[in-house]
């Protein structure tokens, strides 16, 4: 009888949902809401990570911010460059940890190294932290599981507390990461004062919604499984993005990828015309991010093109808008927020249509085949 | 008769071969060594590009260099961006130009911005041009077409001297960028003193000698031609590369796409074991690049785990390699070279391997659908 109470235990570790990875997808705005608390207090204009107390000036007086990571976290890296750049005019490289660790990067003293990774235990990601650590810069580590390989190999960190993920396509650790690199930038940023305070104190409030407005993301669960059903036998997929939805694209694709076995590709939209447009017929769906930001016009343009192709289009679009859906196949709508923050929402959408086609397709979702959770060999 | 006479004069200009992009992958001998002519003469220890004259100063004393381009111009970023780290050790940060542009990017005084674009016409690495101008910096341009609008508005630049490329699909802009960019590498290598004099002058023989290797590598077009027709149906394609390799793989992959139509996605192979590799079975060919180099262990074991999940793998070898034939399902030897210098090289068999199963496909080789040569809108 072991074997059966085991398999009890399994459905009520899911909480009611078919897969960790729906119930991980369901909790992120339980988890945003733990990774900000006591983190964040918009009304006291209070911001601050406490793992990183010891070298919090080292981060201050950095020339120099260097980011690596593998797979989805390196994915929420490159959002926090776009963040970092901008908020804190700071300049940051994003590496694949990989690349980094086998060529002889230019990094020391004065330099900041953060290693992001869920599971705390990447093996390329904590090879290329003792070798920047052997050269002389500060090591911080963003990892979700405590007292792992890459938490106890930093100088200092902040843990995602996203609390324990099983799905191997990684959903609320990569909001959580989001959370806490946008709550690091933007403790530089007071710091500084490179935002004004106004600014800053508009982002704080901002952020403390978050939670709430990925809640109404996912009410729309039900619209983005019919779409799913329209798409579920789709050879291919192209994602599309600008800006701080640029990663964004690339992580909507990687997920798709995992767990359907679909091939996606995330580009930044500007880019397709320059090579994959060529690939665009009826056959190709086109996932666009397309919430109203700095970017709104150009992506509407690219938008544009893929259906002078005939592409079939699925876009991400701020609520009430109301240009996007007379020209596009399908909106998924989200609501509105400074487009810094706007990534830990417009990926919600993304992560639920890559659950549902892997689901009808009859994909082990939450245990991908040639995938393995953390990836401890080099 | 006007129309007859057209057709021949294009006949003419082909030089005997079916398409201008065979021409063009034909011709990268010459125009390797063209673009080399009178910059680099190992003999003498000269390395010298004259178009830099004005702001060599600048470049040498840059903080940071700024790289930003677009499609094929933006691996040539790529493999530069490794270059310039490894050679001058200074930090290179490269950039897709359309996203450059859009945001607010950390550049001014004292930053070096380098602008690649073939046509010397491309809009958004034209607008980032200005933008970084307008914010201080020094701006270099590298195009093939002389008098284009990114020679006219850049501080100083050096020419290509690749000839008119005809393909929409870059080849020989490609390899003859690589080339210049190897070149002021190494010119401000020598001045910086950050290689020792054997070092330097081991590198300018061996760039002296790529034309002739390029010459050999064209000799497999043969067999290139073969394995070709063995995946023409293909629906998809993987290319895998590490290091200096990695933009080979992500440019080996565009090619693919731009004329075959073909989904192909290039990856740095330590990172499929992060997504891609849940796609991999007998339908997945996998490209890898595979030289003898510093990463050469590390892609065998990356390579081991494509056939593990029954991938099919064409591999880019040294020649006289002996281990991974008996691995892999067929192999293309390419001359042993400097790893810094090897994309030169490594990118010619992807360049055929592109073009024979367009051309078997049934594809318009020379002007794919939906594709321009130069873009010239944003």
């Amino acid at each position: 009888y072991l074997q059966t109470l085991e398999l009890e235990l399994e459905a009520i570790e899911k909480g009611g949902y078919d897969h960790f990875m729906m119930k991980e997808i369901m909790e992120q705005p339980k988890s945003v809401a733990d990774c900000l608390r006591g983190r964040v207090i918009a009304k006291k204009n209070h911001v601050k990570l406490g793992g990183v107390f010891n070298h919090f000036d080292d981060l201050l007086s950095a020339k120099r911010i260097i980011i690596v990571a593998c797979g989805t976290s390196w994915h929420a890296g490159l959002v926090a460059e776009y963040i970092f750049e901008e908020l804190v005019r700071v300049p940051v490289e994003v590496e694949y940890a990989s690349e980094f660790r086998y060529r002889n990067p230019i990094i020391g003293k004065g330099d900041v190294l953060i290693a992001i990774s869920q599971s705390g235990e990447t093996a390329d990601t904590l090879a290329a932290m003792s070798l920047a650590e052997s050269k002389g810069a500060i090591v911080l580590g963003v990892c979700n599981v405590v007292g792992s390989s890459i938490a106890r190999n930093s100088h200092e960190g902040a843990y995602t507390h996203a609390g324990p993920e099983i799905g191997v396509a990684s959903t609320k650790a990569f909001t959580a990461q989001l959370t806490v690199l946008t709550t690091m930038a933007l403790m530089l940023a007071k710091e500084k004062g490179s935002l004004t305070e106004a600014q800053l104190s508009d982002l704080l409030t901002e952020i403390e919604s978050i939670p709430s407005k990925i809640e109404k993301v996912l009410k729309s669960n039900d619209s983005v499984r019919e779409i799913s059903s329209l798409y579920k036998d789709a050879k291919n997929f192209l994602y599309l993005g600008r800006g701080f939805n640029f990663p964004v694209a690339l992580e909507g694709a990687l997920k798709l990828k995992e767990i359907s076995y679909i091939h996606a590709e995330g580009y930044p939209a500007a880019e397709m015309k320059h090579g994959p447009i060529a690939l665009i017929d009826e056959e190709m769906p086109v996932v666009v991010i397309a919430t109203r930001d700095s970017s709104y016009d150009k992506v509407v343009s690219n938008l544009q093109e893929v259906k002078a192709r005939s592409g079939r289009v699925i876009a991400v679009v701020t609520e009430g808008d109301v240009l996007i859906p007379g020209m596009v196949d399908h909106v998924i709508e989200v609501p509105d927020t400074h487009e810094v923050l706007m990534p830990m929402i417009s990926c919600i959408p993304l992560q639920l249509l890559s659950y549902h086609i892997a689901v009808m397709r009859g994909c082990n979702v939450d245990q991908p085949r040639n995938l393995a959770k953390s990836v401890t060999v080099e």
